[in-house]
């Protein structure tokens, strides 16, 4: 899968039509009360397209969502969008009236600056929870945003520096492939850290099985031609796949965002549902997400190790969901994840205790290098294997591996994309009580 | 409430007619392969009544639950029992047919030397997971406990330092009361500290209310006369609000079981469900299955601090108790619970991804001293009050207090006892891979 896509730098503005930018305006420095950050960290993004695009998008489940996501949800409606504007240091969520006046005040001023009709621009925000954006400053940011748009590699490297909060390395790819003899490109940029385990749908509804729990937000951007209806069907299915599927914490924030900007400047044949052309735009747009999914749950708070859960044999996928979910959000499994220990019985109980249908005396448990069949099992029906100990625990030792579980009920599996839990990720998030705000939205 | 019981000494051996005793017979050198434990520590109990007792219990609902709770399963089902043995140190879990049998054994050898009928002796087990039953030292250590069995308050402090794990401290209770001129006194003692997050039911079937997610054992004596099926429902309605509603980590446990054994001796007329005085006695059995529970919350792995989390105005009791579960489960609740932060923006962000209806603009978040109806708000229909950070700071710093969230959507409510997130909780989960095997369950 991975051969059949050239990556390309550029991440964002790899796109034909596509220029950004990242500028500091201060916003953090607001939010907490506190002076400057160091070296004065960039917070706020502009990604703009040079003409109107076909727009996509993905929006948090939680009841309790912020404000530039409800900006989204009414605008994504549309299916047309041709800009989007992000800030970091705060997440206006739980910010009543105001908080929802600020995020359309950031798309009106979006779009005067940048000459656009109104409704073309799309909100973006994560940082504290509950605190009144400081519009003067993000004001000022947009201006000096818009000022210093360019289509380089390092004006992409300005923009996914201002997404970043506790991310401790910027979350960027981009892709080339060919559709009908035409060159497209597909870029993307994304953020994580903390409260992640997204649960996003089209519509902030969430449908009975949409799973219940990051802020993660993602901005995707891409020169390929194709129907808005066709498009959001697409970044659905890689979103359910991807973003959707990986979890740090467990905690589903109020601000989880993916957003797809489609501006048709590659001059392929216009994509539609079918288009025999679809498939491949779809893989590319499944490899994307996944790598930025991934990068995320790497990148997470306190992570030492990345693991894959994969479930096989479920009677059904929500079954095989449920139990891939169990696991990946165990705090003993994941403890025993960070010291090396490849404790089954830890696994095996938290299976036993999921949704999923399970039998313990059919189980299965073993573990692989990342993407290998080459399993070494621990348990085997419900018993343990010849393996030793010290066998077990080389194959748990890598930083990424993959845990299989098969439950040999059925046919049906789930993958989720999971991290381990240290004392990193406890000391990070008690806080420091001499800082008032929320952060995490 | 409390006022309402005299507290007296002697926890299982409290009522009349009931002995106990606690051995060490080196069930964990075996588990670990290890040399035993400096001091010796006691690792198997037996609590033996003079008489047949009417028995009720409440089971994992873990579909990977362990031999002894299969045993329990079978007999409790019956209404009868004389006595309890108890391990520490192997949960007797997936450990298969062998491990079934090894229950069964367990059972038989101490029928066999008390001279009881088959059929009367229960079963528990905790440790570690995946590990053979030593079962020669397991008989030797049942042959040394009925040996010692005695009335005396020294008696119960060796059974239940028997069945202790990662616990710091032993955990046990006993009231007096009256019920009919007749003084009728109530015991209990627990064990807990991880994988703790029960959802037990009677016959270890989940029923759809129930919730998903400890080893968590508790054994209770009364010399009260009672029919055993109204036995079970008083135990079945204590349960659902004490143990069923704690939360150290949200695992649950393979071997989480309550049993209440009741022998008659006080002379009381025997309780039917129209007994006048059946009040008196189920308000005795919630008071001690609380105490009980909250003693595991405060005892758990690493905790620093314990919330009570007090979800008020929900739509529904399901819905309140999955807001309350959402809150008390969530990393990053938890860990700012540590820090001392009044994070309110991680409490309504887990409340917003629960399964529970919440309306953003009507939620408040408070906190009291445990108990108290004088809340501080924090939180005033999702808008931050004009209570300073400094206020908010003071009302959890406390080791204990009360988290109120008042959904104003309906009139259910729900209650969780919940615990902090530390290091010390990921450090001593994270193992020693110098020491294979499965603790937890």
């Amino acid at each position: 899968m991975k051969s059949q896509f050239k990556a390309v730098s550029g991440s964002v503005v790899a796109p034909r039509g596509f220029r950004a930018s990242g500028v500091f305006c201060d916003i953090k420095r607001l939010g907490t009360g506190k002076g400057s950050q160091k070296g004065q960290k960039r917070d706020l993004a502009l990604i703009v397209s040079d003409a109107p695009c076909a727009v996509a998008g993905l929006f948090t489940t939680n009841q309790t969502c912020a404000a530039p996501v409800k900006v989204c949800l009414e605008r994504v409606k549309g299916g047309r969008a041709q800009a989007v504007v992000v800030n970091s240091g705060n997440a206006n969520a739980c910010t009543g009236s105001q908080g929802l006046k600020d995020a359309r005040e950031m798309a009106r001023l979006t779009e005067q600056v940048l000459h656009l009709p109104a409704g073309m621009v799309l909100v973006g925000s994560t940082g504290r929870i509950g605190v009144a954006m400081p519009m003067d400053q993000v004001g000022a940011g947009i201006r000096q945003a818009a000022a210093e748009l360019g289509g380089a590699r390092a004006d992409a490297d300005h923009a996914v520096e201002a997404i970043m909060t506790s991310d401790t390395r910027p979350k960027q790819v981009a892709v080339e492939f060919k559709l009908g003899g035409r060159t497209v490109r597909l870029g993307g940029m994304c953020k994580g850290a903390g409260m992640i385990h997204p649960g996003m749908s089209p519509t902030g509804q969430r449908p009975a099985s949409l799973p219940l729990h990051a802020t993660m937000l993602a901005f995707l951007t891409t020169d390929a031609a194709i129907d808005p209806k066709v498009l959001q069907r697409c970044l659905t299915e890689a979103v359910a796949q991807s973003f959707n599927r990986i979890t740090v914490d467990g905690d589903m924030s109020t601000n989880d965002t993916v957003l797809l900007l489609a501006n048709g400047r590659s001059g392929n044949a216009k994509l539609g549902a079918r288009s025999a052309e679809l498939g491949t735009f779809a893989a590319a747009l499944n490899h994307v997400c996944l790598e930025l999914a991934k990068m995320i749950v790497r990148d997470g708070e306190g992570v030492h190790r990345v693991v894959t859960v994969r479930v096989q044999g479920a009677r059904t996928v929500q079954d095989a969901d449920a139990a891939a979910r169990a696991v990946a959000n165990s705090a003993l499994v994941k403890t025993s994840w960070h010291g090396g220990d490849p404790n089954w019985g830890r696994i095996i109980d938290a299976v036993g205790y999921s949704a999923a249908k399970v039998v313990e005396s059919k189980v299965d448990i073993g573990y692989s290098r990342p993407g290998s069949s080459k399993v070494l099992w621990s348990l085997k029906r419900g018993q343990p294997t010849q393996a030793t100990f010290r066998e077990l625990c080389a194959a748990v030792a890598p930083k990424e591996f993959d845990l299989h579980i098969q439950l040999n009920l059925g046919r049906a599996g789930a993958v989720m994309y999971a991290a381990d839990l240290t004392e990193e990720y406890v000391d990070f998030n008690k806080g420091d009580v001499s800082e008032p705000g929320s952060l995490g939205g």
